[in-house]
């Protein structure tokens, strides 16, 4: 199961990915989570250790330790096992998951990032066509990660849409650029739904047959986002839904 | 007044902004509203036709334009008078606000965008240091088109905060972003407060005193966020809040 989430910022993509992952950590099933959205917390809502993530170093300063071990290896990278090594470092291991982030948020006049985004692309190839692991990929609604090589790896896209007007707009946006890659599948998930009437909003704005299903807005979850190292997932009011969409982008188990 | 907004996704960036956008209006002063968030919708909160904004080209098609008539001119871009000719194609203006938007939210395997934020930089800069008008800067979490030389012309940089633990991370981390490229002031607003727990939530993790105010949760924003061509902005339940922050900053009159 590889599966990347994106939708506008603040959307509930993390906690999306979230739940998916602990249908996957429940069936012990081994799989890289990983944060690609540089504005996201997927770490502190899979409940990691705060002071162990913020020490985990972003994949994005691998590269010069990767160049000293393969030699002039250019932008292909094997995550081998004499890379695995040195991955160790980057990972925080959580029973079956193993979670990585890309990088940070980008700072001031730093313009200039083609060698990074070019690196990161090389490692989310290996881990979507060349590892066995499953992949939840957290992304912003820039999808600029995946690839044309790359999409055809990933086997979903869920974008998370919130009932507004920017959602929608950002959400039919993203599915226009996943298009353009040719992903093989993007299908819309409705959050933070309070109503019927929101729900109604979102089947009449959206492609009617590719909306999975839609969350609940939940005040455990808003709770939980407040609480240091407490996640906001394995809450029950989204795991209903969440189990039916993971049964339908065929989890199983 | 020139004012940049920050904060991570999903916060209420875009409407703060259009709220003292609106400040502005008010009092006719003449201001750019920029929208720099490409997973952003300031015009829509605006109010603004929202098919008029969808054929509104993003400023970072522009380049090839500008270049055409200023051959050899480099990064630099000056908005004078015969580049205010072109210009006018990228703007919407609505009474004393000049709306433009940066650029689209980035498709996949488009990873090299060195050009491009030459040229958005440059635009920045000419209007946050040559122009007299008021600025109202939507920005997201990235910080990456302001330099240490645009920085200069940012007078207050506003960072939006949801009482999360993930927001407040994403705060901490554009704070210190912010004093890498020397901006000269930054401070906080929290938004959608539901609780004095929520409030007491951001005065203990945030730097107390440079907490400019806290918005409350909007059932209406909400509301209206969902209707086609009807703004979230000039909405009683934010006004209070947002007049106070609009006075405290200087705006005044």
């Amino acid at each position: 199961m590889k599966i990347a989430i994106s939708g506008k910022g603040g959307a509930g993509k993390s906690t999306v990915a979230a739940n998916l992952l602990y249908c996957c950590k429940a069936r012990h099933l081994p799989t890289f989570a990983i944060d690609a959205d540089p504005d996201a917390n997927l770490g502190l809502i899979l409940g990691l250790d705060p002071e162990k993530l913020a020490l985990l170093p972003p994949l994005s300063t691998l590269q010069e330790v990767i160049a000293g071990k393969h030699a002039g290896g250019g932008a292909f990278v094997d995550l081998n096992p004499s890379v695995e090594d040195i991955l160790e470092d980057y990972v925080l291991q959580d029973g079956s998951l193993r979670f990585l982030k890309m990088g940070g948020i980008k700072g001031g006049g730093t313009a200039c990032y083609c060698k990074e985004n070019a690196f990161l692309n090389a490692i989310l190839t290996s881990v979507l066509l060349d590892r066995p692991e499953s992949v939840v990929l957290d992304m912003s609604a820039g999808i600029e990660h995946l690839t044309r090589g790359t999409a055809r790896g990933v086997e979903l896209m869920l974008v998370v849409v919130e009932p507004t007007r920017a959602g929608i707009t950002t959400a039919l946006a993203v599915d226009q650029l996943a298009a353009d890659i040719e992903l093989p599948r993007v299908a819309f998930i409705g959050n933070k739904i309070r109503s019927v009437a929101d729900q109604r909003y979102l089947y009449s704005s959206l492609p009617r047959e590719r909306i999975l299903g839609m969350l609940p807005f939940s005040e455990t979850v808003l709770e939980k986002a407040r609480q240091v190292g407490r996640s906001g997932f394995q809450e029950m009011d989204l795991m209903v839904g969440i189990e039916g969409i993971y049964q339908q982008i065929g989890g199983g188990g």
